[in-house]
């Protein structure tokens, strides 16, 4: 991965607002991936933007997509409308001493491109072990495979990570120094960052899974979701 | 609230893709968009869409939306081209006994329109307070409003929630009967949810905050992100 070219070769994938939180290290890209579970997929239906919450998965430098044949985005970004991909994680609420100095610490990877609707049923079936095994961890292996019904029914998408950008904002407020304490201001206002994080809670089993059945560690001890985080 | 027009007046804004799953009460779309911190913003540049995080606030049947008068999706929304913004909830990873029936529960509103670039400077403001109060309760009253130079930097958008989905997915897998346990199957697929919380977590006071400042009840005590649920 240390021979992985850097993010930014284009106009649309460089950072231009705070450039100072860019990242250019495609190694934070794939952090930012692989730490989420859903991103927000955009393309133009008519003149207008349509973005939806859609699940992932992503190998080397390609990010698959799935989703309904019948579903207009994804049936429009399967004939070679060009889409953006985004990943959010919000981490933390930050608090300053001016409202425009309020703000939010996050990780957000942004991906633009066409995506290719994969035909060949090799490359359609390892698209749908990627996204599974991003979703939930051991389930391709542990649950019934796609029969060719579903296979059918499922569009599946690869968009190379070729044109992307990752913007990152950690640590205290930015604050304007008027706005900081003077020595031995007795009220200062309060400033810094409350912390968001994700969480995994407890499994909740099937009610038609017979009473008893064990929670397999694929379930059980599944890593924390969002905490992979890009170097600071 | 209880004379609001129902949702999905428009095509676009009518749920078809698992269409059980989608909500028409505006209380509900009031709820997804209450209990969230960062929508999803979704603009045309050139004939690319290009998606990005953001910060909103509500009011009655407005979202405000702000960012730098020079951010180019903010711009040109603000130069009336249709925007999408969508939040999502993520709830839970939904364990299927198919690799096809995985899926996740989660609450996402998906609002369509062109938004109102404002003008007047008391609704100008008016929209910087809901903003600030939606991502920091109590902030607007704590903190050093607005200046001048400031205010000539934010635009602040407003978009009606006049055309709006609401979509929500809850509870176990929706399994194939075939998949499902035959009686006294000794080793069964295991199946069910795994939810996924948005928690807060200690405040981390500014490294320029005098050593021993009291944490102030707005963020001590603010209450948790995300967990305002539809009705089920």
């Amino acid at each position: 991965m240390d021979t992985a070219p850097p993010l930014s070769p284009t106009a649309r994938s460089t950072v231009r607002r705070a450039p100072r939180r860019a990242r250019t290290d495609r190694r934070d890209l794939y952090a930012v991936l692989d730490a989420g579970l859903i991103g927000h997929l955009a393309v133009v239906l008519g003149d207008a933007p349509v973005v939806l919450p859609t699940g992932y998965g992503r190998d080397g430098d390609t990010l698959y997509l799935h989703g309904s044949t019948r579903a207009a985005t994804l049936r429009a970004a399967a004939a070679g409308a060009p889409v953006c991909f985004t990943v959010t994680h919000l981490d933390g609420v930050v608090y300053a001493r001016s409202a425009f100095h309020h703000s939010v610490n996050y990780r957000c990877a942004v991906v633009h491109g066409t995506a290719r609707l994969l035909a060949d049923p090799d490359e359609r079936r390892h698209g749908l072990a990627v996204l599974t095994e991003h979703l939930a961890p051991g389930s391709w292996s542990a649950t019934r495979r796609p029969d060719r019904r579903e296979l059918a029914a499922t569009a599946v998408l690869a968009l190379d990570l070729t044109e992307a950008s990752v913007k990152v904002r950690t640590g205290p407020p930015g604050d304007d120094e008027r706005d900081l304490p003077a020595a031995g201001d007795p009220d200062p206002v309060w400033a810094g960052v409350l912390p968001v994080r994700t969480v995994l809670g407890a499994p909740e089993p099937c009610p038609l899974l017979p009473p008893g059945t064990p929670v397999p560690g694929r379930v059980r001890d599944r890593a924390p979701v969002g905490v992979v985080s890009p170097r600071a």
